[in-house]
């Protein structure tokens, strides 16, 4: 549909330049044709690919011995992705539009560490940020399904976002006031050694991780703990309350209104009003 | 509403001073005009900055260096806020009622542990109570969405509370069955010292927490553990349940209200006020 | 109502003995009159000093201390609840019947232990199946909301029988597989020593409780673990689900039918059909 | 029904033998029949003592001890079920199809790893898929409820495949990056010594399992993972609030039937047939 809209500042005048730059838009940013799909199969490939060097790079065994080969992959990877962000940028039909997207953003974070790694050493580590071009994988498969879901998914959390924080707020001050307690209680005898590491261990306790690495040894220490952690556990029927309400909702929603008596809840495959027995449009 | 109401003992005869302590009631207690605003916003900061300081104290090598200064914005701190505090008294319309209300409990204790800290040390530490008074936020940014979205919460809550009981009766009592077996099975070798003790690693097992401090050695007591590991995990279905439910129906009851009688909780797809019989719009 | 049909063998010729009977059955098993309310309070008292006492005994430092005090406590108590349990048989219209219930179980095994310490040394921790007593709290305060809330929760466990038993099956299966897999691939050297032990670690894993005591070291091993935690972190929502889906429907279903339009799901405030406007029934 | 279909190749010329595998095929497929019952029971049974077979022979005291019975009965058991799985093939109405089904492939690995053992050592262990056999323990009581039950789990489970496969890509996303990033922050000095194992720290932790055997020790690091911590602890009810509108709905379905075109999932208050418009009953 944006497709149709680039009537830009002069393109017009040239069509044989409008064609190759849409023909390329057609490519890497469909995937209807089938030189879109295997762009996009191959265009997944190089990303897993990629991430995978930066692993193997990080792992020091490895690291050491295949240096200079991951090192050189690890560029041409980078150059394949710069060209391929350049492309983009020359053919989609509002440039600054995508390059403010969301996958704009993350396809120019995918490249700007390898160079940055010229300066500082370790920021090569950041280019696992390619992960997230692997999102893409959606628009192969039945784009607009799991985009349909992804959206209702985002609806159920946006509906319920007043909610939440009203849940967070009253989470993160219980996590704060047993922090401090736990500290004055527990002190640095038992790794309570200040606040903010209290408000850490608090966090780990409340959210039912539990490391161990600070755990109370007092009778007083070991009784607040336990009443965090029961309240950690029973707490979180609350979030999953809000959404489960919110998901129940709007899966009633997905429905039709019945043209005779205006009855809204109707299932996605009922032909007559439940109602009143009339025929019900599509 | 209730700044109408403050035709107190004598105020009715001193127009003035009414009208000092009716402006001194928009600014610190209101957040409609620019400096009811204003005024949030900086004690707001205030707040957040104090629990800085009194966590940044607790930090050994920072408490150490500076001291002085951290000592000295304490004091600073708590005497503004003393200082807001008799100001909210003073202009408060019914000054009992906040006295004993949440903020003024509060209020009260965000400043009292400075001054204890001069008799017992290591008081001032209960300072982070302060971070409770940060819940005024909601005031700013729409307020009544928040409020109502706390209320709906605080009403789901309130609905199941049988419910949570009987969950929680039931949650203990095995707690307890089981801490004392196995204070048995286990004895003191594998640091199952005494039933409270166990209790206490019963607790963070069917919690779900886990920290390793103290777990079960012998084939029977880790046995016992998985069950009640198994338990912990399946159990928690419960409450969520409890809660979804609530959610689900009170979600349902916030639909239209009736023209006649004003009932705001019918369905969605009913025709006729419940209570009434009038007609009801769309 | 089961007080009305104790016209048992010959009691019906005896009427102060019938009457002494009844009395006492008014007031050990009814919390309905003045006498019946007090005794339950003290009976509650009774059971929660008795359980402390039992902790206090395991506590090292304090069973030494206080041996003689606690011991003759624990016989004092026990000697009580004998006496308790002896009228109780003695009173309840079907002595059997009692004694087969769930209470009369419970109070049976809460007296036992004492005695079976005389043989069996450590028998007495076993009296903290006491607590199991305090359930009797509910019939103080509100009796039938309680009874009412609890009976709910077991109808929708109840219900959802034949699902859990399904998603246990799968759980467990899963559990065992995991564990002879990680044996497997761990070796005795990181802790699974044994298919048993190694099963043990998949649910401590498995329910996110997580101990740490057993961890997987090979990378095979920790990915293995890695699905395996995903796989609990995501399943925990089957059960979630399903109590869910039970919790709302009973919640539904507790409404009236429309005398007229023979419409079921009214709120339990409706006075008119919502459909129809007829007037409901109580 | 399948049993009707099964005029092989030659098997109508020759009745009596038709009868003698018909008669193995009702025995072992089915659980109508007495016979039929009796060999499941027996069948469950011999499953349960090879699976525990399996698991002793892995525990070291035991294993050396007994190890020649263990050895013994290990193919005492591989040859009963070589049979039985023989018998199968023979008695199945379509063998290619048995063989290719669920159990069929379960069936036959239940019997290769002790065969594979012979070659590589260890392979046994893998017997305790044998496990999974037991899934026919369903078909004895009650079938078709179970399987019912089954089915509307896996149906639930289908229906919501999109919205959880979108919440897995966030999910795994989110891990890998917090990996890499911990890996960058924290160092070998903590455990995070590679990018790989800063993710197995990261699921770890996102699911709240929480081992302790890597944990964050500078503030940054600390203060990511407390982040990661709160993110699992709040996600978990993006999966479980799916599942729980798929359950609420899939309930809801299961109600009454139509008069006139057979259709079964009609809602509770639902008067006349959405699909023909007939009158539904009660």
């Amino acid at each position: 549909m944006t497709g149709k809209n680039n009537n830009g500042s002069g393109s017009s005048v040239r069509p044989p330049f409008k064609s190759l730059r849409k023909a390329t838009y057609e490519i890497i940013f469909r995937a209807d044709s089938t030189a879109g799909k295997v762009f996009d199969v191959i265009l997944l490939i190089a990303i897993l690919c990629s991430v995978i060097v930066v692993m193997l790079e990080s792992v020091t065994t490895i690291g050491l011995r295949f240096h200079q080969v991951l090192y050189i992959l690890e560029w041409v990877f980078t150059i394949l992705f710069t060209a391929e962000y350049a492309l983009r940028l020359y053919s989609a039909p509002r440039p600054a539009r995508y390059a403010h997207s969301f996958f704009g953003i993350i396809d120019l974070m995918a490249v700007v560490p390898t160079y940055l790694s010229l300066i500082f050493s370790g920021a090569q580590m950041l280019l696992v940020i390619r992960i997230f071009r692997l999102i893409r994988i959606f628009r192969i498969f039945k784009l607009t399904r799991y985009l349909g879901e992804a959206r209702a998914l985002r609806t159920a959390l946006a509906h319920s976002r007043y909610k939440i924080s009203v849940f967070l707020t009253v989470i993160l001050s219980t996590v704060v006031l047993v922090g401090a307690l736990m500290h004055l209680v527990e002190g640095s005898a038992s790794g309570f050694t200040s606040i903010p590491r209290s408000i850490y261990w608090a966090i780990v306790t409340m959210t039912t991780v539990g490391y161990g690495d600070i755990a109370p040894q007092t009778v007083l220490g070991q009784s607040l703990a336990a009443l965090l952690m029961i309240m950690g556990y029973g707490v979180i029927a609350v979030p999953t309350g809000i959404v489960s309400a919110e998901m129940v909702l709007s899966k009633k929603m997905e429905v039709r209104t019945c043209p005779s008596c205006h009855l809204a809840d109707h299932e996605p495959d009922a032909i007559f009003c439940k109602k009143c027995g009339a025929r019900l449009g599509d």
